[in-house]
């Protein structure tokens, strides 16, 4: 008899037929002699609803805590559904909210990182051998104030919980049917991968692979809480994310991925002195804009270049940041360039593997695509590229490193996150 | 400086347009130098839509602890949403649910009652000059289940609330502008009161007068709450519910109510043992069956007649109950009656005044009606009559009593209750 959490997003309940079919595939699994905790997402477009009946009312930014306790109760409905329906179809099923379930978080809204869970409600039911389900996203601060989790909460809420409770197994049901080597909409050859390592998983969720929060994975790596990734719509088995994952023969990289809207920013002519970095960083952090990939050439008659790489979506905001500081900090002259996009190969057998990154880039100038920046981790080359060629150049990776395959993929509705 | 509660039923925050009508009501309150608590119901329509939603997924009864987890979103969604608008005014408010206000109940879902108030948030909020939002119709047992107060809650709430942190006033802000001698859309010359008395306003609560519910009546009476009736649409000045209320000269009825859909049952030749009554009445009472007006004949030759009143949903559930019991209790028949209403004349002047009941009975006789029951208390006197003619008797009895005016009555949209 094992213990699982199981995880359904808004797009698995989107509707009450699915919520329907969520119950059933719960009741099957506790049928199978399980112990379950469900936790569930808002159904579908409840939390759109919600913002919009909110921007009815306010204009500008409502107040972060009033938002959390307008949109905690997506979850809520959703619990208190999904609950009823197990219960119709025969099983004994007690819903709890983040607070009931004993998630405490810290006193932020909007974004609060869980603290502490005590899940003593949560366990006695369980003793009770009822179904669990706890709604996602949520929690309560020791005041007593209902707080979110931000992006991924869900998922968080899932495996902080398995590891609260010391589950068997995690299982994060989505619209797609495990974690795949690459976007199968991109490479139709693409290959459902068996298992992933956490390191592996935190790479390509970062770069964009939209099956895992990477705040979830986090957590699971630092509890070592087992997860499987599978579909809700299909009984297919799933993607296991653990510490670690068996390559198969001859294959160095386990997936692909690859992320658009890149923009590209320089800095020319920044003096050399110490410190004159920390204050561009410093002022783009301070408001929020995240950079990503940072390359700082050599140092040539006191000054140097500096490049990084960034959202396109934040590449105005940071431009009007630099102009502002451009006086205090001396450089030059600002150049970007945005329509680029990135390119990633992750896999842990690249630490014993020389040569990963020559192959990565013989196959993309095959192409005829020159490279604009690259950036490497222990398990990770990422190259910057014009946008054009992105599914080509994918499909040529795919092929390089031995990952195609003639099994169909499973793809299914719009993707989930929350 | 006053310390005020404030009610808004579902239809005062119908929509975005009416919710920021309600903030902007309740700024000026506070902005005239007074402490405001709101206490809030679910929007126009939440409600219904959550139960429709919960009939898609479960066929049959769903758990009413589900249930209870399911509607309470309605009222949180409506506290997040006014306590954004008021804000977006200019206003320092804050939200609570019903466990965050402290609304204790006893461990009951659908309709648990309130067992005790711990507002502990919600003074301190007061004393940091904030308008404290409460969600009405909702409260946590000891366990910390959440619950709902069943019908009439949120003017419960409100009322409970009010008596907890000791307010001066509660206003019920509705759809209509005050409580009437009678229903404005029946007699056009219906006058608005100024002050009713609680008892008074029982017996027209009772009686089907839908602005204020029963049970919060009697919560303030209870615990002496000062109630004022106004509408949420006009400044007029609402109706006093007090202790003692000032009658007009003259006047001795305060109001008349009506209340259609009335069914009659008469069960003839009851033998005459002590406990056959009780075994009736125990049998009706057992499956919820609510009977109004009981009358007792005189015994004849060991047998008497019974005949009681019911709301006509009623009539075939009562009449299967009583075919049941009929062997066992001994009766000869069972006859019924459906097509009734009932009108009565309510005011706390009656009891000195004797004559009211002759002049009501001559009334209605002077139309042709016949009158088939009656039922009396110390300020009330109601008679059962067929319902062709139920407009022209209240006007006729309106007239009688001296209660027409020549002030035009305001009505708002369709009544709220909850």
């Amino acid at each position: 008899m094992s213990l699982i959490v199981m995880k359904f997003g808004g797009s698995s309940v989107g509707d009450a037929e699915r919520m329907k079919r969520v119950a059933k595939r719960v009741l099957e699994r506790k049928q199978e002699g399980n112990r379950c905790v469900v936790v569930v997402s808002a159904m579908g477009d409840t939390t759109d609803d919600l913002i919009d009946l909110s921007k009815q009312i306010v204009v500008g930014t409502p107040s972060t805590r009033e938002m959390d306790m307008l949109l905690t109760t997506g979850e809520q409905i959703s619990i208190a559904l999904l609950s009823m329906a197990i219960q119709s179809i025969g099983g004994d099923a007690v819903s709890f909210t983040g607070w009931q379930a004993g998630m405490r978080t810290e006193a932020v809204h909007g974004k609060a990182r869980i603290t502490d869970i005590q899940p003593k409600r949560v366990l006695d039911a369980l003793d009770q051998d009822k179904i669990v389900i706890v709604a996602g996203f949520q929690g309560m601060t020791d005041d007593g104030e209902i707080t979110t989790l931000g992006r991924g909460g869900s998922d968080t809420t899932a495996v902080a919980l398995a590891a609260a409770i010391k589950a068997d197994l995690c299982e994060i049901y989505t619209d797609v049917d495990g974690v795949y080597s690459t976007d199968p909409r991109i490479v139709k050859v693409a290959r459902k991968l068996k298992e992933v390592s956490y390191d592996e998983m935190l790479e390509l969720a970062n770069l964009g692979a939209a099956v895992l929060h990477p705040r979830a994975v986090e957590y699971a790596k630092h509890n070592q809480v087992q997860l499987v990734v599978r579909s809700s719509f299909t009984y297919n088995e799933g993607t296991h994310v653990k510490e670690e994952a068996v390559m198969e023969q001859g294959i160095v990289v386990r997936g692909i991925a690859s992320d658009k809207n890149v923009s590209r920013v320089s800095i020319l002519g920044v003096p050399e002195k110490p410190g004159q970095l920390a204050k561009v960083f410093g002022a783009l952090a301070a408001e929020k804009v995240d950079v990503d990939i940072i390359v700082q050439g050599g140092v040539r008659g006191g000054e140097a270049d500096t490049s990084f790489t960034l959202a396109s979506s934040d590449l105005e905001k940071a431009l009007v940041i630099l102009r502002r500081i451009q006086p205090e900090v001396g450089f030059n002259d600002i150049q970007s360039q945005s329509g680029l996009v990135k390119v990633s190969i992750v896999g842990a057998g690249m630490v014993s593997n020389p040569g990963v990154a020559a192959t990565m880039f013989a196959a993309i100038s095959e192409l005829g695509v020159s490279i604009n920046t690259v950036s490497t981790s222990e398990i990770r080359v990422s190259c910057i590229i014009e946008s054009e060629k992105l599914a080509d150049v994918v499909r040529a990776l795919h092929t390089a490193f031995g990952l195609d395959t003639t099994e169909q993929a499973f793809v299914g509705g719009p993707s989930e996150r929350r």
